[in-house]
């Protein structure tokens, strides 16, 4: 056991990094304050493409190491062309990915090596909301369920907790079942 | 003006399906019922992948045209490997690319003719709440402004009221502003 629990990568995780770092934050808390940021541009009906480039954290600006851009669309039952997925899914793409990174992070500050982590996640919605015909239905998800499939060295019951635990740590998970505030502002011109 | 309301396509919808679709939902309320879907496998460390496929909608199971795939991860300062943009970002990808899909559509119903739609969407996260070092720091997005440039063949006040009624009937905003539960099961093997 004190082989594994030395190894500085498990799950592909860099511990003794992941270690240093909530370290470093204890020691200097501002550093955690990140602002994230995406770019959008209308295309053509309900086609638009994000750009995701930079961001702020630990006290400078930063850019991700490549630029990375994602198109949305609505397929062509919701009179769209279907040059992407609609941005709903991507809502649930976030979730599974949040909750996923905070899992290997978790199991390998536990000393439990993963095998497969595999997730569902599905979201019902019921577009008349949206659509401006029953204002007794919201715009948004009714509900949203997620299935974990996760393997690895750890009896069930270690494994299901490390759910939990990044359930409990789920930056998306609380921007989903609580609520955030949006401003929108406008220019025209 | 007649002819411009005539025009079966405007900012590249189709508003003639779109106004058809919303009649047939008029007549079959049930029709609107939808279900999207993301599944997603771990890959190492907090690099993982999405697939999003297949949905349900009009009484039916669909696929979209192709499979769409997308990498998540953190950057090297959050003890990742940068393999994609981190789950947080792609929500803020979801909300820009929401607003301005409902934003063509409704401009295209009013009979206004976009020519440009930018939009730069920020969110504040301290990550003290993640890291778990805070206890009164949520681990979401403390707040997200979203920054609108558009430009068309009307008023300002009309390209104004244009975003305002695409707020109001966002999907995506209202699962950011207001609360959606979400179930969690795990299958341990």
């Amino acid at each position: 056991m004190t082989a594994t629990v030395n190894e500085s990568t498990r799950n592909g995780v860099d511990t003794a990094t992941l270690f240093a770092t909530l370290d470093a934050v204890k020691a200097a808390p501002e550093a955690a304050k990140f602002q994230f940021r995406a770019t959008n541009e209308w295309l053509s009906g309900t086609h638009n493409r994000s750009t995701i480039a930079d961001f702020y954290g630990v006290g400078e600006e930063r850019s991700h190491e490549r630029m990375f851009t994602f198109d949305a669309d609505h397929p062509a039952v919701l009179v769209g062309r279907d040059n992407g997925p609609t941005p709903v899914e991507f809502v649930l793409h976030a979730l599974a990915a949040c909750l996923t990174a905070g899992l290997a992070n978790i199991a390998a500050a536990r000393g439990i090596r993963l095998t497969r982590v595999h997730s569902t996640v599905t979201g019902d919605i019921d577009l008349n909301g949206i659509l401006g015909l029953n204002p007794e239905v919201r715009n948004g998800y009714e509900r949203i369920s997620v299935r974990f499939a996760i393997k690895g060295d750890a009896p069930a019951e270690k494994l299901r907790e490390l759910i939990e635990q990044s359930r409990a740590r789920s930056a998306v998970f609380d921007v989903i079942t609580n609520q955030v505030p949006v401003t929108i502002e406008v220019e025209t011109s």
